[in-house]
């Protein structure tokens, strides 16, 4: 149908991560994307975020629980010569809906090109969140979803275990919702076995959009904010390196003692 | 000196991550920040990376080594007034600049508010590097940096081997440069205790640039791609459930009996 790849019989199925919150933290490439494409699909939530881009589009807003219907229709579109934009919040590649599309289309025997298919990376709730709160990510760091909607919790609990031993940064994707609340907790009770209750842990909730709060905290009192823990939420945990400075949570590039930090006035 | 902050006199220090590769996959808020400043800090090779940038600014280019010198002018800069953006490639808040530039700041006895700090977010390796090769972090990994000027080796072998234990994707910063070659090799032979020869790898040599080369390989061959590791790479090995399909490497993003792929055709 449309084609810019000078093969107009091959669609394009683009999944676009648009990044936290509004257009800002988008990259060029994301919006070029969905400007390039005649179809539009995505969770209502993300389509209303970039609702002003899509005039003239074909739009299908998705609830939260479709996703597999969602991929098998991107899918449908873009093998029939359509440009389609899959867009997501955040980094499609980091717990997105790039792995499940690419599962539906292994599933389907899709040949590798027709349709043609771009990942297009964004910044994730890690990069957003790190950037709000400090500096937490200069040291090595695990990231752990708890949801066990799909993965086993023993699983989950092994992997916690191990983070923690490893003195690992730790960034905890979807940490709870109204169902599902015991696994935040176990999580600090395994981390208390192996850090101080005074490991600083910072919780951000829907960064950078109106909504965002963030919240500075320690193991010992994170659980105590739970208007901050939900569904839009991330909690970064630091490691024994981690440090407080004027609200800010801080971890230093490396062994303060390999080099000197003031630079001799001249 | 210059300011948008409605305070002429308070300076602003944006850290400001560019992204890979070129302006493609910059943010719009990083640009932003760029073009609002009147002095532009940077590593020569970010700096050419957006020269076209800038026109009519102070511009100061470093060589690689002097991280502490770049922070400590960049602060000095700002602190007089001037509206500084210290650029980085990637996220600056992924083992980036703005771990030091923080902690230059404590030293210095800064007061969280003079000048102004802002890190803006981008996508780093491991966003860049996923959306190539497929959709490797679909499951909880760990990033690992192979770099041990600044860390001791043995707590780098240390959550190697918790990562491994973990079964968790691994991430790898920084994996060998001319003079660090062994710790590549020894990451390699920990992760075969606990991983089959066959778990895919990937190894991407400048992400999005022209000199972008992207190796799929597994963990008994990834040594054998010495063209391809060096200080421009990174490397993403799987974890037990990662596989690899017409080239791309693929997590599954749970267990596939939890869900059908395939919607029913209407």
């Amino acid at each position: 149908m449309v084609g810019s790849n000078g093969n107009s019989s091959i669609g394009r199925l683009y999944i676009v991560g648009i990044g936290p919150g509004y257009e800002e933290h988008m990259t060029f490439r994301a919006k070029q994307c969905i400007m390039d494409s005649n179809i539009v699909i995505g969770y209502e939530t993300y389509i209303d975020l970039i609702r002003h881009m899509l005039d003239g589009k074909e739009v299908y807003a998705y609830a939260m629980t479709q996703e597999v219907d969602r991929a098998n229709h991107a899918i449908d579109l873009a093998s029939k010569g359509n440009i389609v934009s899959l867009v997501s919040s955040g980094d499609p590649g980091i717990y997105g809906m790039a792995g499940l599309v690419y599962e539906v289309l292994a599933e389907r025997d899709w040949d590798g090109m027709n349709p043609y298919v771009e990942v297009v990376p964004g910044v994730s709730a890690l990069n957003a969140c790190a950037a709000l709160v400090g500096s937490p990510l200069m040291a090595d760091f695990a990231v752990v979803s708890m949801s066990d909607l799909l993965v086993p919790w023993d699983i989950i609990v092994k992997r916690v275990e191990a983070a923690a031993q490893g003195d690992f940064v730790i960034v905890i994707y979807n940490p709870q919702s109204k169902k599902r609340v015991h696994q935040l907790r176990d999580t600090r009770d395994i981390l208390l076995k192996y850090r101080s209750a005074r490991t600083p842990v910072a919780i951000v909730k829907s960064a950078y959009r109106d909504s965002q709060s963030i919240v500075l905290t320690d193991l010992e009192h994170m659980l105590e904010y739970q208007d901050h823990l939900g569904m839009l939420s991330t909690i970064i945990i630091g490691n024994s390196s981690t440090f407080i400075y004027k609200g800010l949570m801080i971890n230093p590039r490396g062994y303060k003692s390999k080099y000197e930090l003031v630079r001799e006035q001249v």
